[in-house]
């Protein structure tokens, strides 16, 4: 298994182990118990964690260790797993099967998994503000604010209203390829984004050095969503872990369908060589990062 | 007019003028005209804005002036407005109408009014986050912790659980005492208590300051959620502003309905009665808190 993976691996473990401990802190505290079940089917469902990895990876190159970055790194993750239960619900994409397991509102109800988002949305900002999670004022209050635009308005529910909008409402003029791409780096980008700057925010990056570790997450992003989409376009269901051709079905506009496989690819490894240009001041120690922006050009799920 | 409805209207104006500028800046950020559009509709709807109120005669307690405690207000009154979008939706209360106008789901659709609320939340932990809008570091991380505490499975989203819980699943133990005074401490206590908390944060009370205005935030939210019961079983249509009766047509548990009008006064008496002696060790600066709790034995609306 390659290092990027292993390193991957590894981040997942301690990022499940951090949040199923704060779950049972806010069971312990008093948490409906059929809230604090379907929270822990939310979120410890697996996943590949990647947006916590970033986060590591970013804060390491500033020497912040890996457990001082968790909270962080959780809080994050916290944001994730909660659009994709808001995402899932039957009037947005209506989906019964995440991972192989029932959705959260397939597997309790509808206004459980309203109420699980909502609640990790708040868990998640708890988690960044804590004060006996970090010790820092100002990195905390600087977290929660980075993660508050990335997911707001003009960040991840932005860009989740513009797909819903491209699907569900008469009269959409065609998509463009600027469309697309404003669309996916709101729903998208913006969380990859954050957990780089998160990590500058832990480290208490230079503005070089900030600026630095955004473009490559900008550019990490741009490449995260076209792999997404080819392996949608090109991949077998065996080999994905979930439904492919489903963009095609649903005539949702992506890269790979405006461009063309060839084209969106050759965007792909244009996305993958900016992501590793930005890191060019770092030394090795970006190397993590690098590693994840050339898995996107090769990833089979 | 007593003085108290004059201050809470002058909040309120001061209230909604920010907010609709937040929601300017938004726009303009680039915020999907669609959504920008429902976040007006559910946040400018008018509403007593009592929440901020709290905040600004907590923190003008210790000298905070109304203009420095504003965009804490604001988070607070964005949290409270998510959460009625939310509780609106047909998954959860199913209600048509708030305030003489349709719900968001009912002016949108489901899915937009998720999203509005969902983005209510993250621009509640914006504001409340944000280094422009509050110099101070330490008090910007407390601010979002306790909102981010109070809103949560332990608070706001808890209660609102165990109150879909106890109308939408089979075999619930009927309601006691405890029950309802749990579930609505959670679902409402928890945000009346936490804008007298940050008020006592913006003002950077002592630890004993802080804990009197949590302990007459308390007693506070509990004065008015008998209020509320009290108005719904009591008053007519008109007086009210919305439907009453619905309580008991819902056969929802209130205490009202466990104890009966009577007993039900009493115990919002005495509830007022504690708030204000909460207050003791305050001067004369804290009467508009004390006159806010004393407005909840003759509420019309």
């Amino acid at each position: 298994m390659s290092q990027f993976l292993t390193q991957l691996g590894n981040g997942a473990i301690a990022v499940e182990a951090f949040l199923s401990n704060v779950l049972e802190e806010q069971r312990a505290a008093g948490t409906p118990v059929r809230l604090a079940e379907a929270l822990r089917h939310a979120v410890l469902a697996g996943g590949k964690r990647f947006r916590p990895f970033l986060v590591f990876q970013s804060a390491a190159l500033f020497g912040v260790p890996q457990d001082v970055a968790l909270p962080a790194a959780a809080a994050l993750e916290c944001i994730h797993c909660y659009s994709l239960v808001h995402d899932d619900l039957p009037a947005m994409d209506n989906d019964e099967l995440r991972r192989g397991r029932p959705t959260v509102w397939k597997a309790y109800d509808e206004w459980t998994a309203i109420l699980v988002g909502d609640a990790l949305q708040s868990l998640a900002f708890e988690l960044a503000s804590d004060a006996h999670r970090q010790g820092d004022a100002a990195v905390r209050a600087e977290l929660v604010h980075a993660l508050a635009v990335a997911s707001g308005p003009i960040g991840m529910v932005g860009g989740q209203m513009l797909d819903l909008e491209a699907g569900n409402l008469p009269d959409q003029p065609t998509a463009t390829v600027a469309d697309v791409t404003r669309l996916q780096s709101m729903k998208t980008g913006k969380l990859i984004t954050v957990a780089c700057e998160m990590g500058a925010i832990l480290g208490r990056a230079s503005a070089k050095d900030a600026a630095a570790l955004k473009s490559y997450g900008e550019h990490l992003g741009v490449a995260f969503q076209i792999s997404d989409d080819l392996l949608d376009a090109e991949g077998t269901a065996a080999e994905v872990g979930k439904a492919t051709g489903k963009d095609a079905a649903a005539g949702k506009a992506t890269l790979v369908g405006l461009l063309g496989i060839e084209q969106a690819r050759a965007h792909l490894n244009a996305s993958i060589n900016s992501a590793i240009a930005a890191l060019s001041s770092f030394d090795a120690k970006a190397e993590p990062l690098a590693e994840a922006a050339r898995y996107m050009g090769r990833r089979d799920s």
